[in-house]
């Protein structure tokens, strides 16, 4: 293989002028008088004039060679040109012309959908959204840990959803579907810690039509010790924000290239902070009736974030409701010391934390009331009873979801490569 | 409880000196006429002096405390304190005594351990070192993607180790024990594309003593379409060098801390390449006999590392010995266009990598040499088929290994928080 890398070239997008160029590029689609291009920078339809254009158009799509051109306006002459890589067979999927796609489709042909330009974009916007959320917990002083895939117990308090499990050894060990427990007990070490932790769990699969459910899905999970819900909200709202404002000022091309929002969106905190009750109070006068101590149904969720317009915190929610992490609120302990934070348009829930439970009675008898056996939680138990876990707050992104939110697309399957939704197997 | 993050506050190491402080600590051991005390910076013993301090000597190890001070060379006199946190149960695991450990105690107890300066700073090193190797692909124009968990089938070239599984609804799913695939389909859209991927594998249990496996691992896992192996380690030895040469000029103190090295050390390339054939005749000369076609031992790799006192790249590995991944040379078709690259002071393989094998009829060949049903592999031999999948070369770094060369660890799992090795189950 001779080396390309080392070739001369120019990129299709941007750097292209009238002129020669070399350029390396796949045959993305053939049309009757012109011809698709791709190369990383995006596709471009070139009308192909010369003589020595012939050969270029009897190669299969997803040809990929080594161009010599003449470019004038939207046409390209072939000056000279070599085959890099000649595929066995011709490609059936078009990603060119993508009309709408379904989730499911996305999920089985997200390798070729990659291609398009639209996708490409949300899969660097995704890693964009993940690196600078990093970067900026990183200035705050957290420092990052990298998440177990597998524990003897991963999550004590996961409600709906099914863990996976495996043997390891021979021994069951559970797939990770939150790294709790790793946080709290790595909070009282460094204090303040952060894990970009993939997890995954059987979601039922009617949850495929939310458009916020993955099966797998990644969490820039926090934990810092002494802190309260107050300072841990506040970094939230402060990382949400630089993220969106970095996008939309150095990055504003890749939402215009996805095309679902017309302008970047830019979260500017303070958001607006009401609580379980009132949040109740407000959906049943927009008509969601919602009995005390359940959930908000997602459609009553939406309703209330609308009705602000900007993304929303709930706080305190019942611990009738989702007790296990959480400190009930001393002041009132009908209620925990907790959050979700909304997002408006009906993107939902982004984002969920809290003051976590750190005194040893309460923790063992909480695991008990779950009906879970005590011995598989030993080691964390153990620290609880010794002084090991501090009390902390902390919070979990779901980052796709946020990326979901910036890009504006209909639903989160689209926001990441290789996406893993309810139900669905056999994908890539 | 009181909101401890918004205290004034110094902290134990650096920042103290003589003079009034406000200190948040944790007890971690209590001697007849003095107290270690612990923060996020580390461990410090005072002498206890004043009236008010018997009532400190009374807490259970592990205590958490806020402490107005008065501080005088290494004595501390308590002016005023509140217990933050009391444990249930004096603590029993002794972190800040820690002679001799062997790693399977250290997988036992390395949430405890975590709080010895010594293994804090191993895990801030594993940090750096993640972030900062990020950082230096950032600067090469690589994108990021986040690793699968599970899929159909993850690597189809695993040699020694045991992939996992699960059941994904219903379905038999392997655990990532390599993104090779995700890699090379990746590459094709945007060219250069890294995961940071945890990898599971069920390692045999005697590979517990060779000091560099773990079971669950990281790869930084690079792969660069239309690049030959020469760009790929070239790429390599720039990053090896950009980061350790960090670590030495900005975070020596943490290599101090760890206190196995003298000095940081920074490994600067160019690295010696010799082929497989040349290291195995060296080998022969340094007492190691080597039959054709097999991997070199351990101890002969060391040796041969040994004999140059630097990193070395071994290339050319035969296609008999490590066939799956690999282009053959077309240049002398019995040897693949592949490389490892071993580290000095017997830490042994630190990254392999090489050019790609990306032909329809030969990775179909392939897979049903290794007896592999082809219809877990459909996705992947579709997009090779049909030109998705391009010429490429990549590699991946181990960063647990990585972090014990330069911290100078005896096992990899001193360089890892809770580590799981060979063999060892139910450790956290």
């Amino acid at each position: 293989m001779p080396i390309f890398s080392k070739y001369k070239r120019t990129t299709l997008l941007k750097e292209i002028s009238d002129g020669k160029h070399e350029i390396i590029v796949w045959i993305a689609k053939k049309k009757e008088d012109s011809i698709v291009l791709r190369d990383p920078s995006g596709l471009k339809e070139f009308k192909l004039t010369g003589r020595k254009t012939s050969g270029l158009l009897k190669q299969p799509l997803e040809t990929l060679l080594w161009i010599k051109s003449r470019i004038k306006d939207k046409e390209l002459e072939v000056l000279d040109s070599k085959v890099i890589h000649k595929p066995y067979e011709e490609r059936k999927f078009d990603y060119v012309d993508l009309r709408k796609i379904s989730p499911e489709e996305f999920a089985k042909y997200s390798p070729w959908i990659l291609r398009n330009p639209k996708y490409a974009a949300s899969t660097k916007l995704l890693f964009l959204i993940t690196r600078y959320s990093r970067e900026f917990l990183y200035g705050e002083d957290f420092i990052e840990l990298l998440p177990p895939m597998i524990s003897i117990v991963s999550d004590p308090g996961l409600r709906g959803a099914k863990k996976l499990r495996t043997k390891y050894y021979g021994v069951e060990y559970e797939l990770t579907s939150s790294v709790i427990m790793y946080k709290q007990a790595s909070a009282a070490v460094f204090e303040k810690v952060f894990f970009t932790a993939r997890n995954i769990r059987e979601e039922p699969p009617e949850n495929i039509k939310t458009g916020r459910h993955l099966s797998e899905f990644t969490q820039l999970d926090i934990e810092w010790a002494l802190s309260d819900i107050d300072d841990v909200m506040r970094l939230a709202e402060q990382l949400i924000y630089t993220v969106t404002k970095l996008v939309a000022d150095k990055y504003s091309e890749i939402i215009y290239m996805i095309g679902e929002r017309k302008e970047p969106v830019v979260l500017k905190p303070p958001f607006p902070r009401i609580t379980y009750d009132e949040a109740l109070e407000l959906a049943k006068k927009l008509g969601y009736s919602i009995e005390w101590g359940k959930e908000l149904s997602h459609e009553a969720e939406t309703a209330v974030a609308e009705y602000f317009g900007t993304p929303i915190w709930i706080i305190g929610y019942p611990v009738v409701s989702r007790g296990f992490y959480y400190l009930p609120n001393p002041e009132d302990p009908k209620y925990n010391l907790d959050f979700n934070l909304i997002l408006p348009e009906g993107y939902g829930e982004v984002l969920d934390g809290g003051t976590r439970e750190y005194r040893y009675p309460q923790v063992v008898g909480r695991i008990k009331m779950l009906g879970e056996p005590l011995e598989k939680y030993a080691w964390f138990i153990e620290l609880v009873e010794q002084g090991g876990i501090p009390p902390s707050s902390g919070w979990g992104l779901g980052l796709e979801r946020f990326a979901r939110y910036v890009a504006g697309h209909k639903h989160v399957a689209y926001a990441t490569p290789y996406p893993k939704l309810p139900g669905i197997t056999l994908s890539p």
